[in-house]
């Protein structure tokens, strides 16, 4: 029952039996031994952990590849399906790089704030973190978060389908604090955003969006935020699409125009039916999932369930999620289980008596601006089959006779 | 930049030079070279990580032990100081043990509801997971948390005067769910929570608070309860002393009286003046605490600084914050930085204009029932000096002429 380690990649037993290591015991996992009666025998020592504690060697959720990323300009994706309550904990907050993610000392890193402004600044972390702070809990998700969809449904879980999307507590500085410190000049319109990383990922924000959300976050629940978010330094764009949110942050420059850069015009912009390309769509629409059930699980038998999901939209609060079992035809409302706040996540829940016939589960969001998530085939009539971003769709769930779940187009 | 890792308690260098490890680099931590420029150097690659992300090689604090705790019933206590935003990141959270952490296999876990009921139930973790469930952020405060404040002031930092405090997301089914499944007989007024550690940790709970908001929690943060916090099932009591809320539950035994356990006779009473003492003083009080500056903090030198802290209270929302600066002879409203939640904390902030003289900096809270944080005074005319828990003193900080902060009794 002592605390002892293993190297990533190799699990060790603790003074115990094989009994004791799970099926999908993590890498690097510290097992403990299981006794019969817990009561009767001493558990394991404080500070065991060094002083910052892991999970239970019983929970191994990871996030996950899928779509063929290369080793280098990658993307992982949020165990959706395994997340309890409405927080995404920050080791399993899905990734999107364009250059890897960089090593990055905070007391070296600063921030530029230039361009049309009365007085260029620098920042300091130590700077930033002296200026009054806000902490607010958002969601992030991809753009292309369930693209999948638009072609045939081949993808097999709701992590693939829509891990693309975390919520967490930020908390930083509002841009409008930064903006008191430099005066903004006349015809400033827009801000461009850039990383420190070796895309040097840049986007262009409209100055009205920067001044009534913008944040320039260094918490991330409670803590410095996570590498792979943006160490030490990410801009937040509440409801916007998230390579909008960029990572380990080093310049803002305001101008009196977007600056028209590779990941607004080459990329991150919608092809239309009509061949030409919507540029700047950056607010996420109002979208939902149904986590449990979802693909690639079974019911084990006709019976009591309490179907689960995640509903959220850019444009606001959620006002309301339904959920259908078959397929569309009926809807009743689901209970949200805690309290929108704007441009974050809310789950739902319905139970539902399954009575083993096939069914088709399906969610619809709809948010306080009154839109309401569209079927299939209501977006694809609006954007036609030529988009890779922007699918927000109500996502249909199969339940077979025999209990199995999967991805379907209703 | 490769990925590598290495045994807890050592750190390795991956392919680089010295610099690139920092002074304080937690044990375990797998470090990266720094690059000069990082926009030149292709970051690393997704998943070195094995899928669950670790914090920044920069960030280095830990729980820690303080007021020599034996190895086996110990606690350790939260880096209050460190904390951003309102949410105690799950590695950092304090924690009191009796016997020890158990492993508990969550597959065999059960627990069992009997007493005066209609119909004894056990449920597993799958019963639970499958019931309707809540998901609230509450705090836990250790009812011997600031127990040092009682003597002189020796103790050198807030997080060990006040840093069995921390904030949580929490997920689970209400106990009133429960009651409904299990039917309550007439006469039932107090329930019996078990917990399956080597001690056996036993509390009795008015069956009244249980109805109004008791929750059986299995999700901490977006994921499963971790260990040390009573992994896989936890009594959450929101206000309540933490040691009622009992860990790795396994119990609940439903009476017409209190049970009069070893932890409420002989433990976690309060020791009046003349000598009788109070049992079931089990809502904790309205309490702040400035956290920086803080205890053996240094201010560089005068000039505007933020002054920041936590505020909270068992018996509902915190309504204000006020700040001193001077020794509790003037106070100025506070900003609270998020919105109230009952029995949670908030976050405020204050700018404070330091001109170089001495100070004295208190912070004192008022919560929804409207109860102000006494004065050291007020609390132990009350009180007298007998008693070891519930503290909840204003809490001075002295600034010194060069800058330097000390715990003081102002």
């Amino acid at each position: 029952m002592l605390s002892a380690a293993t190297a990533l990649g190799a699990s060790a037993l603790v003074s115990g039996s094989a009994r004791a290591a799970p099926a999908g015991a993590p890498p690097g996992a510290v097992l403990y031994e299981v006794p019969d009666d817990p009561t009767k025998e001493q558990g394991r020592p404080l500070l065991a952990d060094g002083g910052y504690g892991t999970r239970s060697q019983f929970e191994s959720e990871v996030r996950s590849k899928a779509g063929n990323p290369t080793d280098l300009t990658s993307w992982t994706f949020t165990p959706l399906a395994a997340q309890i309550g409405n927080l995404t904990p920050s080791g399993l907050h899905f990734e999107r790089h364009h250059g890897g993610i960089p090593t990055i000392d905070p007391a070296r890193h600063q921030l530029i704030l230039h361009g049309l402004v009365d007085t260029a600044k620098r920042f300091t972390m130590a700077d930033l973190k002296s200026l009054p702070s806000v902490t607010r809990k958002h969601f992030i998700e991809c753009s292309g978060n369930t693209l999948t969809e638009w072609a045939k449904p081949t993808a097999k879980t709701v992590q693939v389908t829509h891990g693309l999307l975390s919520t967490s507590e930020w908390t930083g500085v509002l841009f409008s604090t930064l903006a008191r410190e430099v005066g903004l000049k006349d015809g400033a319109q827009w801000v461009l955003g850039e990383g420190a990383d070796a895309s040097v990922m840049t986007r262009s924000v409209p100055l009205e969006k920067m001044l009534s959300d913008g944040m320039i976050v260094y918490g991330q629940n409670g803590e410095a935020i996570r590498p792979e978010q943006g160490y030490p330094l990410r801009l937040l764009l509440p409801g916007y699409e998230g390579n909008t949110h960029i990572k380990w942050l080093r310049r803002l420059q305001v101008s009196d125009r977007p600056f028209m850069t590779r990941e607004e015009t080459s990329k991150y912009t919608d092809l239309m039916p009509d061949g030409r390309a919507k540029l700047f769509t950056l607010q996420m629409a109002a979208k939902s999932v149904v986590t449990f059930p979802s693909a690639d699980m079974m019911l084990p038998k006709p019976g009591l369930y309490e179907i689960r999901g995640i509903a959220w939209s850019g444009h606001g609060r959620v006002q309301s999620v339904e959920v259908s079992v078959d397929g569309g035809r009926s809807w009743r409302f689901a209970r949200i289980e805690n309290p929108p706040e704007p441009m974050c996540t809310v789950r739902f829940s319905l139970p539902w008596a399954w009575d083993g016939q096939p069914a088709t589960l399906q969610s619809r969001c709809t948010d306080e601006t009154g839109a309401t998530q569209p079927t299939r085939d209501e977006l694809v009539k609006l954007r036609g089959l030529n988009s890779v971003y922007h699918y927000n769709a109500i996502q249909s769930w199969a339940v077979a006779a025999d209990g199995g779940v999967s991805n379907v187009h209703a």
